[in-house]
């Protein structure tokens, strides 16, 4: 096989015709499919079915003997933080239990800091003009929809093979006072599936912000989601905070969506103990507390981090052949010809394809058009807008193998098109 | 007995130290007791137990097949929606499941509005200068709480028999842009147990705001909270609106944090199609929906209209008895002197207690240095200031009878003591 780039107008416009024979051909069989969100898979979620069915009386009491079928804890019950602390190598003391979404957990800390600021004291973010934030791209579109939502503007942060371009994070933090956030998923990273170095997380520990009210949104969702041997190695942040005691700049967010169940899991915001009682105090207005059953629940289903870990490799044994797939094929398919570039992931929900310059739109349009749903081009950039047009997350989990290999045959059909029709 | 106005000072001199007296020897019994919060009483949780232990495979997929425990369905699915459509008297397409805090719902409305408007280009509320709240008083702390967080001006609306001055309200409504919501429990009203009368539902649909960004709070709390044969009847507030086409005006919320479980129920938000789609856009940033199991298990354990009925009068078997106890004691020991009103409700978690001017807080006091904690003087009404100093929230539902018993000898100890302290 030969490199696109180096093929002669001729050869490409054979491969061209002869590359478009096929995809009509996966086009007239018309097997749809819809790759476009994260979702676990339904086998996988039945790995967590012993969550449902527990013993009822066992998932009443607390260990110290709260009715948790009534209002309070507003932090959640002792136990389940205690998990959660031991998961991200905190205390209780640092440990907010949310509901099922991390998502809302980050959107209402952004809210509040545009209402009410993010210490006693500091002005409202809302009321400091055009406040800006940092987004390592490609990203999450999630994050960065919060952002746009609230009009806070969005600067693109290239991302590295440790991480985000931390001279130009650096930079913008310690010089403008307007930035007042980065968004972070520091392991397996969506959709890069890199994990952040230590010297990286040791850098964002450093930072000396221009705005004494700016927070890192570290979003920590694929914490135990390793599906290799051996796992990626993610420094502590607050580990990393202690030294230059910023541990107040970090808001860090985990959940079990993709442990437990995407629909009824449960969410965790962990930060400093001054935040934890700032945020708390805020919270105390907004409810009385999350469902502290579900929260039993998990106690008794996971039990510890070594039964979260095992839990995890279950996890691991259905999702690993499923990134084979996609790697196996790009590798076939992609890397002779020279038209995609990629990180090969050791846990996490997604790959970040990279082809030539504008070819993403084009291939997702292709594979759109033979039934097959990928995450929008442009989605994992802010605003939408991939500035090369070349960036496209394939979210693995959610079809079976036999479909994955179906979509991936197509995938690369499509992107050897586009791939051919940027050259010309 | 003796009314207390009518007493002489001397009879009023005496009767002082007979009274002091038994207030000291209840002191000296000690018999702590916490009534500051409605909180269900463990009895009245066990009530819901069959909502655990249900059989897992059950909880798992919808009547449509959506498997609830991924992501999706943001606005709930049907089923529960079809529950609390009949409920409300509404449809399906009305409905927004939330967690399982009806106050979150009411918050976010709030966050929202004032961040992001009420509807498509309408102007944040945050950015039109200093904007107020209409407050029925007493009422309920926590929407009063919420106000006070966001800085939302908040003005006392008294009540009376039929529900809040409904002239006084047109009146601010009508005049006033900058009144753009007013807070409402409608039924069994927090603290007073009064439901509001189809006159004042009708003028609440007939009001034609100066603000087109005005919304009505209907906090829906107690809908199903009878403990009387009869039931109190509550105009649907929709219905009225159908004949002035008021209805994007409201947002109704109700929860099941008093049918089933305070800690891990369902909240409600029910509201014109309109505003239904337009919350749903904004929810969609926040989050990818709430916990669908949750929302099954609810169905399959409440079943429809009725069964949640036949629940609730189970709820009443234990609840009236309460009342009863709280009413007894006030007939007996308050009303023959002259010292005290309250509407005997028929149903809700309340009785709000009006004493003397100026006798309120000295009541508290006088309690809690006796061990019995109530609901904070003030409480009910915005800032936590009571201009007359006379109404205590008593709520019965959380200690069994004995200990009411005890808690309510003490309080109408207290409440002779200061109201004859007031008089001099």
């Amino acid at each position: 096989m030969k490199s696109y780039v180096k093929m002669t107008a001729k050869e490409r416009e054979r491969e061209y015709a002869a590359v478009k024979k096929q995809y009509e051909e996966l086009k007239a069989l018309g097997r749809p499919l819809d790759m476009s969100r994260g979702k676990p898979n339904s086998v996988q979620l039945d790995l967590s079915m012993g969550l449902l069915g527990q013993e009822p009386t066992e998932l009443i009491i607390t260990y110290k003997g709260t009715d948790v079928r009534n209002y309070g804890e507003l932090a959640g019950v002792d136990e389940c933080k205690q998990l959660f602390a031991d998961l991200l190598g905190l205390e209780q003391k640092n440990i907010i239990m949310g509901g099922q979404s991390s998502l809302s957990l980050m959107y209402d800390c952004v809210v509040r800091a545009l209402l009410l600021g993010v210490y006693k004291g500091s002005k409202p973010w809302s009321q400091q003009g055009t406040i800006k934030f940092l987004c390592p791209v490609p990203g999450y579109d999630r994050h960065f929809a919060i952002c746009q939502e609230f009009g806070i503007e969005m600067i693109n942060i290239p991302m590295t093979a440790d991480g985000p371009d931390m001279d130009m994070i650096k930079q913008y933090v310690e010089s403008d006072p307007q930035v007042k956030g980065v968004w972070c998923v520091p392991k397996y990273s969506n959709p890069t599936g890199i994990t952040y170095s230590d010297d990286t997380v040791r850098a964002f520990a450093a930072l000396k912000p221009a705005a004494d009210d700016f927070r890192i949104f570290w979003d920590n969702a694929y914490i135990v989601h390793c599906f290799e041997q051996e796992d990626d190695h993610l420094l502590n942040i607050f580990d990393a905070c202690k030294e230059y005691g910023s541990e107040d700049m970090v808001y860090e967010f985990t959940s079990t969506s993709k442990v437990t169940f995407s629909g009824a899991g449960l969410a965790v915001l962990a930060a400093s103990e001054g935040n934890v009682k700032f945020l708390l105090r805020q919270m105390s207005v907004q409810t009385l507390g999350y469902d502290k059953i579900n929260q039993l629940r998990h106690v008794k289903f996971l039990k510890s981090v070594e039964g979260i870990q095992a839990h995890m490799r279950r996890q691991a044994a259905l999702l690993k052949p499923k990134f084979d797939c996609v790697i196996g094929y790009l590798q076939r398919e992609i890397t002779p010809r020279g038209i995609g570039w990629w990180h090969t992931p050791n846990g996490g929900y997604f790959i970040a394809f990279a082809g030539l310059p504008n070819t993403a739109k084009r291939t997702v349009e292709l594979c759109a058009e033979a039934s097959l749903l990928l995450t929008p081009a442009g989605a994992p950039f802010p605003y939408g807008k991939d500035p090369e047009d070349n960036t496209i997350r394939i979210a693995p989990s959610y079809p079976d193998i036999p479909s994955l290999a179906s979509a991936m045959q197509l995938f690369c059909i499509a992107a050897r098109m586009a791939a051919l029709e940027s050259l010309g």
